[in-house]
């Protein structure tokens, strides 16, 4: 199927505002939530942000202690499905106090800066980068 | 958290044109594709289009079909973070020839009325709705 050339999926991925975080519980089931992320020195960064007792928050930890994987899916929708694309990189996940990763965030997003992110984050290491267009850019 | 009203949750669901399908890969890894999708009579509906043969189409069925289940998420962002939604939905996943899913995907979508979807369709009976918002609507 067509992909995109590793630069240009690596600059769609940096570049998106949003990003949708799955990863499987302890007990085998899928699991995924939206996320603003940051790429910085070949890692993707997610905070848990606010309320670190909320149960969307512990249950992403969990599943991130429990399999140490997770996998972040970027796209592009619109309703000329020949200019559909996504971008998906699957890697090693682990929860790290980084202050580079907040760093990366808060250079991203203005709101990061206004608030800086409290909580732990999530750090992806990517094993395998996959991409697909419907036409070639 | 704050969460939709269940009513407003399946609303926009059911109106979302595009969401995400996680599911969980024979080996525990996870996996997560964007999709069409419609929600006809309690039940989700997604079709694997086009290219039987390609990769992406083979792994979610595989995945489907060690796990038995999925999760589809649909979600909102704009640059005003008080602005923000989702809404999810786990459940238990069938792959399935269904001619009333397909029906229900070119209802929703002109382009499958342009191009019915030829493949079989992945269906999701929900065993739970999970929303956030970030603002009472």
């Amino acid at each position: 199927m067509p992909s995109l050339p590793p630069a240009i999926a690596e600059e769609r991925l940096a570049d998106a505002r949003i990003g949708r975080l799955a990863t499987v519980t302890p007990g085998g089931r899928p699991h995924v939530v939206p996320v603003c992320f940051a790429l910085h020195d070949g890692h993707i960064f997610t905070a848990v942000d606010a309320k670190p007792k909320a149960t969307r928050a512990l249950q992403r930890l969990a599943n991130v202690r429990a399999h140490g994987s997770a996998s972040l899916l970027v796209d592009h929708y619109e309703e000329d499905w020949t200019r559909l694309w996504w971008v998906r990189v699957d890697g090693a996940a682990t929860i790290e106090e980084s202050e580079a990763g907040i760093e990366a965030l808060a250079a991203k997003y203005a709101q990061y800066r206004a608030r800086r992110p409290a909580g732990p984050l999530i750090a992806i290491a990517p094993e395998r980068w996959r991409s697909w267009v419907a036409s070639e850019p």
